[in-house]
């Protein structure tokens, strides 16, 4: 099968390697439909994360072509979708609903599914099947599912956007864009998206934004509590990851009101002062996906939600070299890729 | 009146001073009948916060002397509980339950509490009088709900302590002892003690923990793993304000759980990433003592709780320096002055 690899920052190849096996009787080989270049996987290709040889991608969706003797819940022939951990689903952490530290959990990413072909551990844990073969056009929205509208949604749950709620959202990319969405449908009232790009702050209007804020760091802040009598926003999605970004979503806050964290932390430190005398709620981390897939994928069954939109690019997957030069590039905000 | 003068880090010494007056029309002014030293006092005792000539304390219960014009909930002669925050309770932060952010807020701390009087700014919102006069049995534990109280009690809360819970406090000072307690009423099934203290070990047991631990910083973490099936307590006080305190409550948390810190940070870093992968709630700050004191003083007036007891030494107002030594020194865990 072809995959992807990095073989160095900013060396990606497009590679024979040989077919998944079944390897655990609870596995599943599914063949990818559609898989996607994530923002995190920007952090080796620009040389922040080591890289030697690496399989690269952890979204996917695709149609069940074989199970381990242990799978009940998925068949061969369903078209399912993952998250970006595999988890059982069924231990202490997942049942209290974060599965991404499933205590038998599997990174996908070290598995690599930017390829033809991917392994998928603890695949009832794992996978979930959508109610039939999705038309074409619903592909998009179920590979967003996989990765960042699970993280957007996690973000705005663990800011508690909902209704009454004033939400603001730190990062326009593709999982910012989606925490959006989430705080909508979770009933948000008014919804601040921080962006300086015009197409995507066109992007974050339809997705529900309110207001739109150029300024970042303390200008930023400043102009959150002008908008919302001085007090800051109760819900804060930060979908960044950087010092600057955790300052600006604790900054933007009120007393009292809940940060939800998800852009993956790169030297940040938050000075323990500064959150003590800030007095919000902080809950993040890798957003555990798979407690929000059976809802999401029936959102996009229905067609209530168009998370697809996020995807700006699309390449078959022998061109994923483009793909990741123009995700770093930032002439496509999210990239999907076809095997 | 007498008050005291915290003239220099260690220099502790009692004043005549000017009796307060009403300045605002919804002040109050109180005869104190207990006060008390706090932790966070010998931050400045010990040089580790800059301190000049300061009046000092912000914990007292008194009886109310006078009242501007303006005060309508409480009258001359009530016994009456206050935060160490003065708040009005009636602006969007306070009704959020989040009163020691009150837009209109006063530190107690800036007008002095160890004194035979005191100002009590927004007296309606500050203010809780008590059912009655209080038995002169009941008063150290109607001071601790003032602060050392209300503190452990909302750090339990954010913690989210309650039924089916696993709680492990870090700190055996008042606070932490108050945590115990806390989470006790809040139905904890079982709570874990990081304590060195014989008498302390003692009094939390007294007061609901069921395990104590008297290993630090990871091994401290690595012992709560292990008396919780490898996976953390779903709820940890933090109740120090240290580097080792707060990264061992984080530590000793699993994925989810919640940590309530309301250690006074100093010098505490948080490193972005390791809060990341820990996936835990974390939430604190200078507590809102004032959403509680209803519930607690009436707890007290029931004698169903008795956080009296964290007062292990009792000295006139005029010897204030010894108790500030004797805390220093560890000689006592908490310290009640009577003017």
């Amino acid at each position: 099968m072809r995959q992807v690899v990095m073989h160095a920052p900013g060396d990606i190849r497009v590679e024979d390697r040989e077919d998944p096996t079944i390897i655990e009787p609870t596995d599943a080989i599914i063949r990818v439909s559609a898989t996607c270049i994530c923002g995190s996987d920007l952090w080796p290709y620009r040389g922040a994360e080591p890289v030697a040889h690496q399989v690269m991608g952890h979204e996917y969706v695709g149609v069940v072509e074989q199970v381990g003797p242990q799978v009940s819940t998925v068949k061969v022939g369903d078209f399912v979708v993952g998250s970006f951990w595999a988890s059982d689903n069924t231990c202490e952490i997942c049942q209290a609903g974060y599965q991404a530290y499933c205590v038998h959990r599997v990174l996908m990413g070290t598995i690599g599914t930017q390829s033809e072909l991917a392994r998928i551990p603890l695949a009832d844990g794992t996978l979930v099947a959508t109610p039939g073969m999705p038309d074409a056009d619903l592909i998009p929205s179920l590979l967003a599912a996989s990765d960042v509208l699970g993280t957007g949604w996690f973000a705005a749950v663990a800011a508690q956007a909902g209704p009454g709620k004033t939400v603001a959202v730190v990062g326009d990319g593709a999982v910012g864009l989606l925490g959006i969405l989430a705080a909508k449908q979770l009933g948000a009232e008014r919804i601040i998206a921080f962006s300086r790009h015009t197409d995507r702050q066109a992007l974050a209007r339809e997705f529900g934004a309110t207001d739109i804020v150029q300024e970042r760091g303390e200008e930023g802040v400043a102009r959150v509590k002008e908008l919302t009598g001085g007090l800051g926003a109760h819900s804060v999605i930060e979908a960044v990851g950087t010092q600057e970004a955790m300052m600006q979503a604790i900054g933007s806050t009120r007393p009292g009101g809940h940060v939800g964290f998800v852009g993956v932390s790169h030297d940040v430190t938050i000075p323990g002062e500064d959150l003590f005398m800030a007095g919000v709620h902080l809950h993040g981390g890798p957003a555990p996906v798979r407690r929000f897939l059976p809802d999401l994928i029936q959102l996009i069954w229905d067609r209530k939600i168009d998370p697809g939109k996020v995807f700006d690019l699309t390449l078959p997957l022998e061109q994923a070299a483009e793909g990741y030069q123009a995700m770093d590039q930032r002439t496509a905000t999210k990239v999907l890729l076809t095997p």
